[in-house]
């Protein structure tokens, strides 16, 4: 389980989540408070949205405390839109290609959570990805396979449609494999313009999720765990949402996975 | 392309290949001359058995002249039968799922060649794999897909056949995508007990091999590049062979790939 | 502040204090009991001896959990004498360099502990490493200068005196900067054929110590923390005291500082 | 020996120089052509000014060619004055503390060339180096060395004297040891604002250094080689040189080491 923040609005440095606050992400990658696991020293990752309608990402496998070029890229790229994410692996390798975020073409997403027994169907996962997409599955996770699987499920035309269907299919796979939880999820996504945000589980424990708006610095965050000590201002979420923000609005919709009628043939 | 060697006889420290003749591995890895590219810094890995039936593995993703925790093991361990390798990535990311050699149970694999157009039936290749076989599918790499692929058509039973069957398997898939040269090939694998290598192309330029018997260290080295510069006693392994090696004996036969009658159903 | 384990004896896999137990090496890395830290994910090492008189030196800067790597070299290694350590940085870089265990012709050397205000008296310790071992200053920290220091003053001809030298001095530049505590130290170091350890700190709070004789296994075992979580028959080695392991015997003797007479002109 | 290229104009993407051209800089690691070493695979690093006054800093210890994390920042990262490095190691460990370039408060520095005999005088260079500075002494390297001797010698209020000073002391510690060539130096080192390079050898082989000024761009160009094929409109800088560059103005001045009068006691 890891932690992760996003943030939407007027530009400000990566470090406004990542490093500066008290509970920042970096100081949540040694003692996170509402994850299952307190340590999430696997691997970091940004994926920041600035002169390109493609977002920049880096990502590496050492825990975010200890890289000092993650310390200077925070200070110094500033952004009105990015992702970060602190990694504690659920069992597969430490590897860059396994480091959220994901990008592919103007896309970026991160995800805290799992399906259960997923190493049973990784397979049927892979041949489920769109052809096109292929090229982009560098990893062996199930985070990165929700995104192509989203993104084959018509990501850019209707988010939440694309990750109900994608998350609804995976959990499917997951009740096959009759390992409990099958779905807890809490994923966040963007396509550089609008930050999509995701909080679902199949059981009643879904991981936390806040947004908080910043009238300081003109923007939103939105954090898996709230990034000062006071947390004050701080807004759950509830589960079974999907919010849509921009910088100015935030929209909160129920969410339920979609369950394929019919399997593609792979 | 990649430069390789392996050993087996009595027991001898990895830098007899990897780090002290004056063309070992290391100094091919800087400046190798019968490989298409002449820098292979892109990783590199040793699988040695010693006190158990499982190979170690030790592979990272640097230039092997710059590692000194490589410089060490080799120093300092011996071993009867082991398989290294530096790597010069065609295309598949640095990282150390896609470095050689591949390790599954007793048996390990590493590769110098290519396979035309894989990355256009590389979702096919994953959906070929044995089931069983896919949590060892790590990386993204035509390497371990041609091992695992091999593992599945029996290598334990009959190293030639399954090795046949997956190297004609992949060949008719780079024919489908008209990607010329469809295979270029040289490989080596072992069980921990005999060691095979295979050198195969489907046009005329099979990546070379050699093999020599050291009277002085009571074994044999098999490489993809004399790794001494005068090369006195090297015997060329012919395209299209397949040679199974013990500490007293060499066996070369005539090598084809065979072409699956019909395909398995993914 | 760091967790380590030594063992001398009959040879053994290094997984015995690494990664079998369960209260490991590699487990304390994640949740030490005994540690000012309870995270050790800042490098990792291991120093172990077997064909030559040298030691094998392995030391990378993930954590020790995540380091396929480590694994297959736990397995595989067999020594009559091994160092290994996981490391938690007090604020010098995360760098292979500066990992533990660290090692000069046949002398290894690891150690948790700190001298107050060290970054304020490095270039005084840099300048009084004795210059012929100077090219082994690799790295920053206070322990590769100790273990130089102590190098420098005799550690082959009289370990005691070496060390009981090289940490006064070092206490000495402590106080003079005035920063508590100035010295914490349990250290082990060995020259392939004997281990010793120290334990010993300026005030009443000496980092831990225990040894214990594993019938079993034949051999002893020297750790910061009982790697079992029973902790049956793990003996304390009382604060302030030099402890010198052979295969069979056990001698321990009260330490004190050896402050230094007059210092040698850089 | 490294390559490395500087700019300063009107903001631009980092790639500029060190991916876009036929002959960047991530090419000119694997196939430099002016250079003493083919291969730059060592490391490499990028310092660039953007929104604060202190450097942003990127550096690792893979080859150039194999980072996305490099390729993404490069793709992202616009600058008006940025300085970019690949490395070749003359012996010194492949570790990011010793990859290029370097930074102190506000100012940036790298190198490529060395001093004979460095590594027997490593420990009175270190010794020289101004207390208040020796915190950022990190790594070994005689470049970091030299930035921190200048920085010491007033780098900020003269920076010609300063580096005329500190390369001076650096020779002649060179000469003492008697082994040529004493110094082959081309640097490049900004405080944000101004651009600064200084081309000499004790010898008559300074390695190579051009610049150029990109009308398109509007900015200029200081490089260690041409990073196009056509080469054409590239200036070279005359051996013992010391060039300032702004935006705008370009002043190249003879330039000779200066000896020190009496050496301050270390």
């Amino acid at each position: 389980m890891c932690r992760w923040g996003a943030w939407i609005g007027a530009p400000v440095f990566l470090e406004e989540l990542l490093s500066r606050p008290e509970h920042s992400l970096i100081s949540q990658a040694r003692h996170a408070t509402e994850a299952k696991t307190e340590i999430n020293a696997d691997g970091f990752g940004v994926a920041w949205y600035d002169h390109r309608p493609e977002p920049g990402l880096y990502r590496d496998v050492f825990p975010a405390w200890s890289d000092p070029n993650l310390t200077s890229i925070a200070q110094q790229i500033k952004s009105p839109l990015y992702l970060a994410h602190v990694r504690a692996s659920t069992g597969t390798a430490t590897s860059r290609n396994n480091c959220h975020p994901f990008a592919v073409g103007c896309w970026s997403f991160m995800h805290n959570g799992q399906f259960g027994g997923f190493e049973q169907f990784r397979q049927q996962t892979d041949a489920r990805i769109l052809p096109p997409l292929y090229p982009h599955r560098k990893g062996a996770t199930d985070s990165e396979a929700l995104f192509l699987l989203a993104l084959g499920e018509g990501l850019e035309q209707d988010p939440y449609l694309a990750m109900a269907r994608a998350i609804g299919w995976l959990e499917e796979q997951a009740e096959a494999t009759g390992t409990t939880p099958y779905t807890r999820c809490t994923a966040a996504f963007s396509d550089g313009e609008t930050l999509y945000a995701v909080r679902y589980a199949s059981d009643n424990f879904a991981p936390s999720l806040y947004h908080r708006w910043c009238d300081h610095r003109k923007g939103r965050a939105i954090v898996s765990e709230p990034v000062d000590v006071t947390q004050s201002n701080w807004k759950a979420i509830p589960p079974g949402s999907f919010a849509t923000f921009t910088a100015e609005t935030v929209k909160i919709l129920p969410f339920e996975p979609v369950r394929p009628v019919q399997r593609r043939v792979a």
